[in-house]
């Protein structure tokens, strides 16, 4: 974010005298309340007219505090003062809103996943490509600076041509075991950002996955069916290889990793500090642990990706994170599943 | 910052049954306005109930942008539905706000200096001390998560007795000359935040100041009478030694750093990145330089000083930056302006 | 290392009252003569009193540089003023020397690999055991100061139960692809240190290996019948799960690093810097790249490695490197070259 | 240092065809006997034909691990098979060596300082210009890869026009009060260092000092009629400023720090680690504190220092370190001593 953008966020200055992107919020809990404050507040060329959720009440007290419109699903869809919609529902409910949004000629902002179910995605990809309405996932990890700048290295052939990448995922905390019972399992429910990176950083579609993963964390997620430590190895079309490894507890916090290894170097998004402070005595050098929180994590990268949406939708070109990202890492999460209860590696066109 | 607090500000959490802190803003100019929206949007326990600004227009966009009323600076005095004002115009309105402020019997935030004139200072905290109203200087770096660290490891004795403090203090760019001509000269209009540090972090008075300086940013500052590099010792009271060095341009970003060297040991606030991403090639391993604008630097500083003030109201207590604040680094400014061009220490005592 | 070891080195002190330990060098190449000068003259505790080559004037010049007595491998086998040899011949020769040395009741160091060929190793091992002499293999790696800490923060529980191992390891550049014909392919070459590591650090056997490879660095290995580019998940008997990735030329030097992941948090081996000076600019924090040569990396870890071979003849206790490192790093490396050529995990019971 | 020259040192390789340069060491105590070790066996093109000590056996102890001859001062001073003397005796005996070796003809390396009166540093430097011979003070810092890399980006124009430097030395514990009454005084005995660097970095003379001090660390060195606590603001000739900050205690280890910065950024020579390994818990990120001992700091810059010496005797041009280095850094003490006693600065000008 450059000083001009952020004093913009404080300021007066108008960098764009266009229109802004009237975007409709559906779905405003922890997530989508966050995306309606940032848009509403922070995001040049963008405004909220109307926010919908399932409980009213929830959106009339987001929509008072933004001086937004508190309306129904099917208000927001419908009005002619909404271009395009934030869908930040519960993940069993996308699909169907983003076929409604499709139809009804809204771009469209879908946050991830868009399904777990592949024939679902197709569904949902399907009524986007008919409609030709702007899509976009929300697959935030990209835009977190750090992260862009590992991509930006790899694509502008700073390191040469790819060889190695290397992401570390892992959470402070491990979700309830009910929640994990639910999730789709590890792979579909976490690794699925790193699957996502992996072919935005590479930019060779993964063909091959082998995945060993382990109860470590907690044995109720084992009793749950899932395992809370995972290591991944993804063998890209083009021949670079990727390694995850995940874990549902990293009690230092948030450890979000990535290392790019080329021919002319590597290019690394290592962990933000909590602040810049540290002391040192006689017996050791000591600094903060990690950032523990996703938002102070992962706030910046929100905002970019809000900026990229609008610059997307004003601007045209290619998605800043196209359909085919909301089908590839289900695929990708699939095989990682199958390659971990068979114990041998799997390809992408097994699971098709 | 924990992570509850910043789940607050982007959730629906209530962290404290009491009524807010209502604060009325005046002046709405660049500092006047992010105050404003921090307050109104980000701050647990303050609202924004109305703001004032010389230029009614000013006050009129950014109280609609806050739901806040636009309002005379002597409507906001006497609104009984204001507890606080917020003052943040420019310097040479500071006392006389702050008095008829405090003869309202309103609470008081003054933004950093009171005012360059130890007469003026005086008069306005004679009316803070006569009203009896809460007061607190708008000094943020005290409240920077880094810096405070600092404070904090020195006063908890984790580095022992305290001997020497060391302050780096360059801005990313000189400021136009003409400004430079009416600031009071760069101890008193720059330096001025890191004799408050001093202060804040040694816990001891200074006693005794020696200055040297030189232009070698720009040679109209020098024509406009000041130093554009200085270097300044300051002498507490308890023998502990102070070093600062300042630069109105560091070409590499904003650069601001204290150390704290002690007989257990050392504290550091260095400067924070402004991602966390590198590149290593055959040649060198590369980061970005430093933050270049000051709310990419500070901005938590701001938002933890308005914590601050809500809880010191709240809950009483020393104010978090007492009115000595207001009036002891305008004297160890004038004593480096005496300094710099005698060529000699100067004891505080002889500029009081 | 303590400053009274350093003090040593330089200076007169002596720190232990025992006879020394006296060490035949056999073998006096690059490694050989490098062992040869740490034992003579930085290593408390040792010797040397004689050295052998296969190149009699080899061995002459090393013995007139060093003060010991050039002799013939069979002179330093049968001396009764050699209590201990060391090994540093070419990989085709250890076994023979083993069984010769043992034989002749000598305590043994024997360079890494003992053999590529697991009868030849077996072979050795039980002349060792049978003559009941002193052995340790020359991982020294494990004496590395930053990798010795990742092993101590396991094995102290500092980071509780351990859950993922990382390792990179990659060399600055290529050997000839004439060498990598005879070398026994990357994983019994190159990676065999960080099996070996593996083994050390997690304390639990591997029982199964998953290897991934490509020719990425140079077409002439692929030629020669190897991969120069790799990743390795080895399978834990207690659970723990270890990835590698390996390659045979970064080209910002010797990047050597070590991740141990656990409940209670990660030690981690970085790279040593060249140096610690830096320049910061407006466009970049550039550092040096890293050090290149090996011995800019490990010089440290071969006079740890050499003390603690000297501590372990004076004071008994398991090896610090004991026979089975000289197994089961080369069954390992034997599983990942099937599994790569397979492509299927490889348990280690298969290749037993 | 390259992998060549360190390669050299382990292996058999002849860099230069010249004969080397023969160096008679006199002195043999802890400095002097490191200094022959590293000539005679680490230093490419040179040899250490004699050694001599005022303490004949210490001097045999040294010949005898090197292979050198024991010689008396007069002796080595005498012997046509020695090209340069390295004077490592104690300081108050350097004056009279250095002429005495002038007269004889031998190139000459004295150890710093020269002496710390400046009437005996004048005649020592008066007997080299007269006899014409090569000169170098042992100024090691300035050969530390990290300090290097400072003046080298500040020559180079790296960092533009300087303006600030800044320079922390603090040593890892006092030395023993009856050492302090005959040491000459922080100013001299330990700042003298930095006033090299000074000098070194800035390449320009400093003018006037400003100096503040304390007694912190030890009473006994307040009684001794020294402080242990220092603070220093040189001005330069061109203008440039540079602070100093010392310590006789920093319980971490050995901090020795230099920062400069100018137009176009800054360069920074930071302490290196003791090793690269670190630990992050719950709690903390934490990495070991500091080289304790000066060996483990500085060896590398004896190394490089001999190197630079037996550069300068073979191709000739300036003195890495020459006789000015003998003597200004000794009247930059003087004034830095007056500034103390007096509470002022002192102009260079005052003292010569």
């Amino acid at each position: 974010m450059t000083a001009t953008q952020r004093d913009a966020g404080f300021g007066i200055v108008e960098t764009d005298a266009r229109p802004p992107v009237r975007i409709g919020v559906i779905g405003t809990g922890r997530i989508g309340r966050m995306h309606a404050q940032l848009l509403a507040r922070e995001i040049d060329g963008a405004t909220v007219p109307a926010v919908a959720d399932a409980v009213p009440a929830v959106a009339e007290r987001v929509a008072a505090d933004l001086g937004a419109e508190a309306a129904t699903i099917d208000e927001v869809l419908a009005s002619p003062a909404v271009d395009a919609v934030a869908i930040c529902t519960s993940t069993d409910t996308h699909v169907d809103l983003v076929v409604r949004a499709a139809q009804a000629g809204k771009a469209i902002f879908c946050e991830k996943p868009v399904s777990l179910d592949l024939a679902q995605v197709d569904r949902a990809l399907a009524a986007v490509a008919s409609a030709g309405v702007p899509f976009m996932v929300g697959f935030n990890r990209r835009f977190d600076p750090g992260h862009a700048s590992v991509h930006s290295a790899v694509r502008s052939g700073q390191i040469g041509e790819l060889h190695v990448l290397r992401i570390t995922s892992r959470d402070p905390s491990p979700p309830p075991p009910a929640y994990v019972a639910v999730s789709g399992g590890i792979f579909l429910d976490m690794t699925i950002h790193d699957f996502d990176m992996a072919r935005h950083v590479v930019g060779s579609e993964v063909v091959e996955v082998f995945a060993r993963g382990a109860v470590r964390v907690d044995p109720l997620i084992g009793e749950a069916g899932d395992v809370d430590t995972a290591v991944v190895v993804l063998t890209h079309e083009d021949g670079t290889l990727t390694t995850i490894d995940n874990s549902r507890q990293a009690v230092y916090g948030f450890d979000q990793r990535i290392e790019a290894f080329g021919s002319l170097g590597m290019a690394v998004s290592d962990n933000p500090a909590r602040h810049a402070g540290w002391v040192r005595t006689a017996t050791a050098t000591a600094a903060q642990p990690l950032p523990w929180f996703f938002l102070e994590r992962y706030l910046e990268s929100y905002r970019q990706e809000w900026a990229a949406f609008v610059t997307y939708l004003r601007d045209g070109g290619p998605s800043p994170v196209d359909p085919e990202a909301g089908r590839a890492p289900v695929l990708i999460g699939i095989a990682a599943t199958r390659s971990l209860r068979e114990g041998r590696p799997v390809a992408i066109a097994e699971v098709q």
